[in-house]
């Protein structure tokens, strides 16, 4: 059984570098630039996997993590789990007529994009917990599987989905080709994430790290189920990723991808192993494609992340740059 | 390199069927007496993993999970773990002369067996903080790497690793032989398995689920490193299973393994699932090879749950009669 699926990823990896791009056939980095980063990354695996190599990594150790929203798939104009919320409490509202003048509920059900940026984080908290609690895990399950079916993104017109960065999807592919395990360690949650990952990125549930809410257990129809309740049992932020890591996965990455200063302890984490690592930012600097934002911005913010990556040496991707494709659907698919 | 490693893995379990005894040659259960607990494993694995079958599972879910203590090795004269933090305490005695007339160090110094059994609860909590906490993570794994490769079991004489049960075994690499993926759900500490699970069991450390210490980043020598805290922050018995395999695994299992009423509410979550699933219970009634008690026992009771498994018709396995050999040693090897 094994075998099989080993033989089906192949051939899903030769298939994908086929379809990007008919010039670059054979190529798992097929949508990305020749250049400085695309060339850190292929010699890092390269020489993590070569018997002769002293940096050689038994295939064992070859754990790679990667954060979720703004290195594996886009995080603008907001969180894509911020905007589940929202629409969720925009469905939720037609059996709640009291919320039209009750705060926070009376300005995300404005559409406003003022009221919604005016939003403060006692708000955002109320809001999530009406959204991810008090339900059990298969029911919420069920509600994001159907919002990812239906919700558009409001630039691209597009589901959710089609968000992913097709470089990224290549180095997931090309890393797992190669015998890494890979893992996402996000501040996003990880029921909401769990939904989607193993469809989007062929990375199973028990590959995922995230913050966690609170979960009891009850009796229902004489059958366990697992609730979700209010308040948060782990956040997977900033120092918190490297003790998620810790926790979920019990050994130290040999390769981490982040976009943002959330991301800088774990990249500080994996740089602090022994032997070879491999560093990566992806900076969003393509306001054609994508969007350019780093020191200054609210979501995502990249600055002291941004200097170290400098000094230390370690890959910057940028996506004006070095991508040649920044959404598969660039080609003209869905 | 996936496909070489599976190589290895099915020649590992055909080596070990040959190795285990001689008439068994090609038995993937070669320590196991014919009878219905071995017939029920045998009939799951080849109903879920026969494509023909209604009860087939797809390999992403074919998820089974263990206890360890008790399941996977011994746990008497007490968990290993205790004996651990007990012989830690002595090792560090000499550093801490004041302890000769402290409780509760006098009564684990002593070595006497009563006042080891008057340890309360808090006294053992006492004794684990001291032993588990303190250090960097790193620090812990080496000193419990230590331990377990100079410790002997008081009553066989031999590494704590050696009473690992040889039919568990041959079940663990049976069922990754057939796609399975295989996790340990404990209640004992998750940093104390990981150093062991993956040499005894074939378990890595990211399929691993336990009890968690808090733990903070800390920078040293200008490296981030984690480092091991008083406290716990999840403790995974009991109720805590169905909530640690919802949280580290993401997914219900379809297999689940246990020995006592610490186990029932995650054979219980297994049951509840769609489709096939098989729950077993070992039962130690073996006062020759191993130990017996159920019913009235401080560690590991099997109480309620041996009555739930007898009710729905579990795979009670009797440790005496459907097995061969309870450990590799029996043989005279080490």
């Amino acid at each position: 059984m094994k075998k099989q699926t080993v033989t089906i990823a192949v051939a899903m990896v030769t298939f994908m570098g086929c379809g990007t791009s008919g010039d670059d056939a054979g190529d798992p980095l097929g949508s990305w630039n020749e250049g400085a980063a695309k060339q850190s990354i292929i010699e890092f695996v390269e020489s993590v996997t070569d018997p002769a190599s002293p940096a050689f990594v038994a295939p064992a150790e070859r754990i790679a993590v990667f954060d979720n929203d703004g290195t594996l798939w886009a995080e603008q104009p907001m969180y894509f789990q911020l905007a589940f919320a929202i629409d969720r409490v925009r469905a939720l509202s037609a059996e709640h007529p009291e919320w039209s003048d009750q705060d926070p509920f009376r300005a995300v059900l404005s559409g406003d994009p003022d009221a919604l940026g005016g939003l403060t984080e006692h708000d955002l908290v109320e809001i999530v917990t009406l959204t991810h609690s008090g339900m059990t895990t298969a029911e919420f399950r069920t509600v994001v599987a159907e919002w990812l079916a239906t919700a558009r993104h409001p630039r691209f017109d597009r589901p959710y989905s089609a968000l992913a960065y097709q470089p990224m999807l290549e180095v997931l592919d090309y890393l797992r080709a190669n015998g890494f395990k890979t893992f996402i360690v996000s501040g996003g949650g990880i029921d909401f994430m769990r939904v989607f990952t193993e469809e989007i990125y062929g990375i199973p549930p028990e590959q995922v790290v995230g913050s966690v809410g609170k979960t009891t257990v009850e009796t229902r129809d004489g059958r366990p189920v697992l609730v979700k309740q209010p308040g948060i049992d782990f956040i997977d932020d900033k120092e918190g990723k490297p003790i998620g890591i810790d926790r979920f996965i019990g050994r130290r990455p040999i390769a981490a991808f982040g976009n943002s200063d959330g991301d800088l302890a774990m990249l500080q984490y994996t740089a602090a192993g022994l032997g070879a690592q491999l560093m990566v930012y992806v900076h969003h600097d393509d306001t054609v494609r994508e969007w350019a934002y780093d020191r200054e911005s609210h979501i995502g913010r990249l600055d002291a992340g941004l200097d170290e990556a400098h000094e230390r040496g370690w890959t910057v991707v940028s996506m004006k740059n070095d991508w040649k494709k920044v959404f598969g659907f660039e080609d003209g698919g869905e």
